[in-house]
């Protein structure tokens, strides 16, 4: 611990009392490392406010001991952006104790929470007022609604209802110079300068640290369908969401997944099984959602399907029978990852293209890889109607079991020069963190650096929010 | 003119050719004042390239002789952002040949236009492939979709569709150091650093010049209802809203009018008449659409005013019986400040509170500013749904012919005083311009001043892109 660490952890002492400062070494160690287990670092204490106001003290106090803080929700982001730096340089400062939701409303739709707040207490809430926040992904249980507006995450809805982006009404944060931007108001009209609510999202806390959101709610679901799909390829894929789309508005999930990770899941998540009894290579889950009651969705989803099936957009499909029937189909789509893992190591990309690219970027890309790279297998899936595709390279059975750490990276320069060559981004939802700073400094144009970096200095100049995340 | 700005217009001759440049003061002058005629400017040429290439060799060729640039579109802004200074030491940097639709297609969903486009003409192209561009706005067939991205411009569709900020799926623009930024791609998913198409959008030119704007497209209307309300209050007007929101997702515009404003339309502006035969002291105007071909959007809504006026929320409603009754309803929204100007002076404020809070608002602060400036009238009309009015102080009958000069600014800082004492905007969606920049400046909080300004320092370090607006 440097000396100005000790002097920032004594004060700290002072604003926050013994509950905000976690100096035990084995309460901090869960919260050094990245959730995958690839990137570890220290601090030497855990600062965890729990409001707003000592949340801008403790900025003000870092600002005035140049110590770095490393702003962290429920640690559960893919590219290691709460992490901190292994030489021990920066604090974690943990927003979990600020977990209140201050106020929900079904008449204005809307949700003030503070950054703490876990995404599934969010979910909880709104559904007890007979609203829903529409966001959600596999870490619900654990992220938390700060992360989520700061890393601005994406998940498995935002075909109809977008990313974070789209669904934060205001952000209230601590500005690097420990000033807070009140942006609660929930105004739905502001043109007053530039937007840094718009501006924090996504920033990875590396511009201020994000303290409570405001967020937009939607009608509760009064009706759901989720159905399974075989197609021959993603072309035929995206062929019927563009079939369903100009049929109907109710799609709000469209994922697709290659026979190959279907397989994958059967073989290694005990209960599962087959949606459909004929093999095919490739298939989609499908769901369609209605706030409408009274709309019987299903129906709609089940006439539609069958017109796909008369057209030859489709080769078979399922529509769930029940509740349990959509949970399972859900659950392989969700244990693809889980899957792979069992079978041997993986290489994960989170790469977007245009979403009518998607299809023929994805059969090329998965071509070219397993050319230049032999014996490994590339496949795709996932939110195809978002443009966005896990791309996940697969070690060859017979792989070292050090080829991630040999081959992976330039893997992942070739993978990631073919999306940059399609116009595409490197980091379409899990954002650039520590893990893909250095593909994003290869890859962005030399205008864009510099403007990141301009406005980073701009508004951190003493370099203490997050410094080596997100700005190359 | 200076020195530097000859230099720097013959260097744009070589590269605009002579088409690209106009010096002709005759040309120029409807292009250096803003359209209400408030605010006058010079400008020694009007610099129109055609291209983004263009327009990046302009931006390079001015910072080279640091000369300011002001961008301008179809000049129709409501705070004279476009407007260049009194001075003459800027020059107008017109975007108006910029004005292809370089894609369009109902399959993605995008249309990529040049900030030249005027909003009419992209209306056009995406009715004529059975879509939608939900935006519009008085202007419509002089605005363009530059300045429309730059200002955030909001208008009568935004309750279902959101402002520009939503609108816009990706920016090309020209930083000031003359790099282009290219966001085009239509990629749904990207979390590569801070958006800085977020941050041009309602930048007002000060950050940059937006070249092209990729747009999202909805799908076409496919029935369409229009009706006129009578309540009692804005708060039984609020309550219609929600009533209707609860029961239906197809209400995409909602706006209030006073009894006094529609006195003034029928009064001023030949072929109206009032919709409803009874007297009611405000009005709403309510229009629901839906993209399904077989909803019948009229009888739905019809029955929901019926339910309403049952339960005691509405006094008396009609719907329009057909498309040119329809137009004529939302001819009495639209031609009221025109109304009002025939009246007499008037002064006008674009504000905007929370949602839930502006009825209560809007009566108090009505009563407020005509107890403080006796002989006045206030009221407000426009977009409650948005939570955003028009809030307009007219002067006395027997006001002096400098009214306007002399009681101006001090009714505009009382009105200014109670939106921000209520959390409120004083700039929902005309922007900030020249017209506001006072104000914007005495009651903003100093950090987020500071914010502004070290951004705006930090990309645009010599001062070159739209000084003097925008950014106090």
């Amino acid at each position: 611990m440097t000396e100005a660490q000790a002097k920032l952890i004594a004060a700290a002492e002072q604003v926050l009392g013994a509950k905000g400062v976690i100096t035990d070494p084995r309460e901090i160690a869960p919260w050094v490392s990245d959730w995958r287990g690839r990137v570890h670092g220290a601090s030497p204490a855990i600062l965890a406010p729990a409001s707003t106001d000592e949340v801008a003290a403790i900025v003000r106090l870092a600002a005035e001991h140049r110590v770095p803080l490393v702003p962290q929700g429920g640690n559960t982001g893919m590219a290691a952006g709460a992490t901190p730096a292994a030489d021990g340089s920066g604090i974690v400062l943990s927003l979990r104790r600020m977990n209140r939701i201050r106020a929900i409303s079904a008449d204005s739709r809307l949700a003030v929470a503070e950054a703490g707040v876990v995404l599934e207490t969010l979910h909880r809430a709104a559904d007890d007022i007979g609203m829903r926040f529409p966001l959600t992904l596999g870490a619900r249980g654990s992220c938390t609604i700060g992360g989520l507006a700061s890393t601005n995450a994406g998940g498995t809805q935002v075909l109809k209802f977008g990313t974070m982006r789209a669904l934060v009404a205001g952000v209230e944060a601590v500005l690097p110079d420990g000033s807070v931007h009140s942006g609660l108001t929930g105004l739905k009209k502001d043109n007053r300068g530039y937007s840094l609510d718009q501006l924090l999202i996504g920033a990875e806390g590396t511009l201020g640290v994000v303290a409570a959101v405001a967020l937009r709610l939607v009608p509760a679901v009064a009706g759901r369908a989720v159905a399974w799909a075989g197609v021959e390829s993603p072309m035929r894929a995206l062929d019927l969401l563009r079939f369903l789309e100009a049929r109907t508005g109710s799609v709000e999930g469209f994922e697709l997944v290659p026979e190959d990770s279907l397989q994958l899941v059967l073989k290694h998540v005990p209960g599962t099984r087959a949606p459909l009894s004929s093999t095919r290579p490739w298939h989609v889950l499908i769901e369609a959602t209605t706030a409408q009651p009274g709309t019987d969705v299903a129906a709609e989803l089940e006439g539609l399907l069958g017109a796909a099936l008369d057209q030859g957009i489709i080769a078979d499909a399922v529509l769930a029978a029940s509740e349990v029937q959509a949970e399972a189909f859900w659950k392989i789509r969700d244990s693809i990852s889980e899957a792979e893992r069992v079978e041997g190591q993986t290489l994960a990309h989170d790469i977007s293209v245009a979403v009518g690219d998607m299809p023929r970027f994805l059969v090329e890309a998965a071509a070219a890889v397993e050319q230049r790279f032999p014996g490994v297998i590339a496949s795709g899936f996932g939110h195809l109607g978002d443009g966005n595709i896990h791309f996940h390279v697969r070690a060859a059975s017979h792989a070292a079991p050090d080829w991630y750490e040999r081959e992976g990276a330039a893997i992942t320069r070739f993978v990631d020069d073919l999306v940059t060559a399609a116009g595409g981004s490197i980091s379409a939802e899990h954002g650039i963190g520590q893990l893909k700073l250095a593909e994003f400094e290869r890859l962005a144009p030399p205008g864009r650096l510099h403007a990141l970096r301009a406005i980073k200095q701009a508004l951190d100049p003493l370099g203490i929010m997050n410094p080596g995340k997100l700005v190359p």
